[in-house]
């Protein structure tokens, strides 16, 4: 199976990709909100109450009835009779009369009769038991009326909603102590290549260390998946099909990363297409890195290869895997890709008809927010890409971009 | 203890609560490499081998001696003997005699005699056991030299630095399986306020339920911090004192949210002043939200006293608990805050002379990057944060903005 003559841009690749999953069928649990963070919601989530659940003041002051305080000026204050003090955390015994004032902290509870606060520096003592009210207030002024942040009833999260510090904060306040979210999405990863030993085993000359599995699985816990390694395919059709087989079954998406020679992509790709249709969808993206990416869809189900270079692996999956991801979460709206706009900081020559991801450092620039700069050096070394802080896009119709220009930055 | 006369800018009230921090005495532990993402070196990596390990292909096609095929050319193609093939994960056994040229797929390692790879495109069939070469190479091209990507000895990865997935997978290159990381900070979280009840519990008129801990848990988790909850303290000077003792001996920073009223947050303010030398360095940030910020360090830990307001308490918590956290990780370089830059898509004013953080909405924009649109609502309420993607920081010289300005947004 050779790659398609046309090859699609990494944008169409992906639609293609996704149009042709199934709506997942997302597995919840109910976990503690404190335990939430990072998850996504299952379900709508409608307020059980009203937030505040009171009239509350928003400022130190003087809760009074707006009428008594018209025409209130530093020059002809208005006299108003100090009834009380609201304890914080208690509903007010007491019934604010017209004439009179009560003492109130910042989220004290409004008493019956009140209908607005006065801010306690817009206030001076009078005689004991009364105050001068400096200026005027309009009826609601410096209150939060039961209900201002959400009704009772409300939808206030729709399934599915990240949940970041906000949203944890958020249910707290309307009392709910566990939520119901997505089970993460657990991707299989798989390296293949006869010339790929684990990480911890001494590599003889010809061998590589597998980076893939090890990478590719922090993205995919990045990204919010749970990665299940495979660990090492040899280049062999029945063993590849073999562990393909069982990933699939035991997994909400596969990713397979080929050995670097075409002939091993090869037999990644026919492998997919024997697992089911529609099988292969895409055999070759036009990006640079990442060309040979094939994606696929088998038993309803995602099946990514990814190619064997690290670099090219780890750009492939931040275009494909991460979207994958956030689409087998359930995740409705953001987190959007993390991407900055930043000035070029030297000219940068570029192949027209063709994607680029370029690994660039950031720098902080007064006028323009970020100073990018390419990375000098071999593009596809693991440490090169640790060195940069993400990975300028260059579009296909760009044949370069001069200094100074306004780049796309993916951050990684 | 009111607050200071003078109120700091955000970033100089930083400066000076950083300047005030020892330097941290980091704990440090081993770890996994698979299990390390998102943590901090705790100490310099060094490479050691080369990588790669040895001189490899980078391409898919024969192994030659570059001088063998000066001056081929379509029309002049240079005849070489196919010698042999090389083996993927093995040492070829042979050496490349001059006129030979070995077939040799990508990642192979280059046989001796041989200083450069012809792609497999620039070739073609000749009779059985030949070749021809269509096109010239240099000496090394298509060739990758040993510690080309790291020489043997080199330092890899400096302390301070976070562990990504490309990060991960360079320690994994170099068959380094465990890593030496900082312990992440333990920063304990503490309520205050009469009227807080734990949000399990059902909130009584006058009452309202603890939010702060468990927004600020999940953003010191996201920080890369380990949060210890330590409850809700009562309005009482010795309460107060006493717990924050016990969340000093056991945390490396604490933070606490003050009950929303005045004299609550002088109680905040007195307690860390009396918890050791130098106590409060900042009362009072010149920002809004959050202006009523206590930055203090108590026997060379820090101790930040936030708003009680769950908006304003996230809100500092970005601007001073998450660098306080970065800072104690010994994280030396980014993660810079992750900030964008958009067009805003209304007039918007603010009042000049002080820091603004109002939330925001992004939506893509084909020329700028985002589109920037404020949440239209109260900005103190947890849904309306709950509803933004980041925090639009309006500058102290700033009187307003016009529509299409380009603004910058912290994500949050």
């Amino acid at each position: 199976m050779p790659e398609f003559l046309e090859l699609l841009p990494p944008g169409k690749a992906l639609e293609k990709l996704l149009a042709h999953l199934p709506e997942p069928k997302l597995a919840s649990e109910r976990v503690p909100v404190a335990e939430a963070l990072g998850r996504v919601t299952a379900e709508d989530i409608f307020a059980p109450e009203p937030l505040p659940g009171f009239d509350r003041s928003t400022v130190d002051g003087y809760a009074v009835r707006a009428r008594d305080t018209y025409g209130a000026s530093d020059t002809l204050p208005a006299y108003l009779m100090l009834a009380a003090e609201v304890p914080m955390g208690g509903k007010p015994d007491f019934l604010l009369q017209p004439g009179q004032a009560a003492l109130i902290h910042t989220g004290g509870m409004l008493p019956e009769g009140a209908d607005a606060v006065v801010m306690l520096e817009h206030t001076q003592q009078a005689r004991e038991g009364e105050i001068e009210v400096l200026r005027a207030v309009a009826v609601a002024e410096n209150i939060l009326r039961q209900g201002e942040d959400v009704d009772a009833g409300a939808l206030v999260l729709p399934a599915g909603t990240l949940l970041r510090p906000a949203e944890i904060g958020g249910l707290c306040a309307l009392g709910l102590s566990t939520v119901t979210v997505t089970r993460p999405p657990r991707v299989a990863l798989i390296s293949s290549g006869d010339e790929v030993v684990p990480p911890e085993q001494a590599a003889n000359p010809g061998q590589v260390r597998d980076v893939n599995s090890y990478s590719l699985s922090a993205l995919v816990e990045q990204a919010g998946g749970l990665p299940a390694r495979y660990g090492i395919v040899p280049d062999r059709a029945e063993a590849m099909e073999q562990v393909i087989t069982r990933a699939l079954a035991e997994n909400d998406a596969v990713v397979i990363t080929a050995g670097s020679s075409a002939s091993t992509r090869d037999l990644t790709a026919d492998a997919i297409q024997r697992m089911g249709e529609p099988g292969v969808l895409v055999h070759g993206v036009n990006v640079r890195p990442g060309k040979p990416t094939i994606l696929g869809v088998c038993a309803g189900k995602p099946v990514i290869g990814l190619p064997g270079n690290p670099v090219s692996a780890l750009v492939i999956a931040h275009l494909f895997v991460r979207p994958v991801i956030r689409r087998l979460s359930g995740l409705k709206a953001g987190p959007r890709d993390p991407v900055v706009f930043g000035r070029l900081a030297v000219n940068l020559p570029s192949v027209a008809g063709r994607e680029d991801y370029l690994p660039v450092t950031l720098s902080p620039d007064e006028s323009a927010g970020y100073r990018v700069e390419p990375v000098y050096f071999k593009s596809n070394l693991i440490f090169t890409l640790a060195k940069a802080d993400g990975l300028l896009h260059i579009p296909a119709a760009v044949t370069g971009y001069e200094a100074g220009a306004t780049v796309r930055v993916l951050l990684i």
